[in-house]
């Protein structure tokens, strides 16, 4: 298998950590698509990924499977044996929901603040800008760190009792809220504990030190 | 098991739909939630569900599961045996990816353009629009329209060779673009064909025959 993608970036974080719990790093070869230089907007990516975003899964076959959250479905169902995506019916429905709605309320809000009110990745990249929606976005965010905190005060992991794929996406929502420098409110005490205790597992720790990778 | 929703909507459609595909229609109760009246934007159902739409499947122990691919997971795998969802690693994920971006490039882009360059639910509901940002998720959508005629020229279903989750995600999104009478373009002609086949489907000809409430 290979990944497209940039190593630093928070939804090819997302994957990058969900390999790591699924001990499958040996297995996968990583293909760096420059984000500064917009390669993800050109031709040649846009025909492995119709919608311009990273990361990509490439199966050795060529097929080409985009989304963290159907790559995070794949990887997790390869041994026969999930932990990140649930086991009974009422765990996948719940991670589902809690992992889209990290989406939906935080990282997907700060992706739009991102290439929508600030500079973004440069102007040769973010061509069309919508400042009012992306700052819009930006508060979106911010409410929803107040509401994950009230999850998380109730339970020790986004979906519940065990870590899984929610909590990864919002980990992803925290790595792209401390690059745009949007603080978490100080009053969230129950994300930031969480957030502590996340980055005591390898798979957080190891991609939260990852170096960015150099221009070239 | 009660579903919450409005039930001609185009994303309680989806949940609808996968209700009759797994003929589990005669264990759910259904309470309407008047999206004329702004209901799901109300303190009350924001309890429910944080983000505000619908439907939303409300579990016997009184758990509430939001997200139209949450509740498509949790109803496919209780019989253990999914239909809609894909059973092996690569099905799961290439279905988990033509959803999204089935929502992200058709269904949420026209959802964008109805409540921000459209009068939408109407002005006590649609209380901020931002019409250039509506407009632009329009033409998104009109060339989310193209990419899926392209991908049904060469294959029978959006994620390949059998009937699954992402069918009825687009199946949304021409539901949602007929109710804003956005046409889809007639050199459209696969996804065209496509959408008569699954107008055959008795679970998708009764949702389209459904006809909408009466406002009480």
């Amino acid at each position: 298998m290979k990944i497209h993608d940039w190593p630093t970036g928070p939804y090819p974080a997302r994957v990058r950590i969900a390999l790591a719990e699924k001990n499958l790093q040996s297995r996968v070869q990583f293909v760096l698509v420059n984000l500064r230089k917009g390669e993800h907007k050109k031709a040649d990516f846009l025909a492995k990924n119709y919608s311009g975003t990273l990361p990509v899964l490439e199966l050795d076959d060529g097929t080409f499977m985009a989304e963290c959250t159907a790559i995070t479905e794949y990887l997790d169902a390869l041994d026969g044996a999930p932990t990140l995506t649930g086991r009974t019916p009422r765990e996948k429905g719940m991670i589902h929901m809690m992992s889209k709605r990290a989406e939906l309320e935080l990282l997907d809000a700060i992706s739009v603040y991102f290439h929508h009110a600030t500079p973004g990745l440069g102007p040769h990249v973010e061509i069309y800008q919508n400042e009012e929606w992306g700052l819009r976005q930006r508060d979106k965010a911010v409410r929803g760190m107040h509401y994950f905190n009230a999850v998380l005060q109730g339970q020790p992991f986004v979906a519940g009792e065990a870590f899984s794929m929610a909590d990864i996406t919002v980990i992803g929502g925290m790595i792209f809220a401390s690059r745009v420098r949007l603080p978490v409110p100080a009053e969230c005490e129950a994300l930031q504990a969480w957030y502590r205790r996340m980055q005591e597992r390898p798979s957080v720790k190891n991609q939260l030190a990852m170096p960015a990778p150099t221009d070239t």
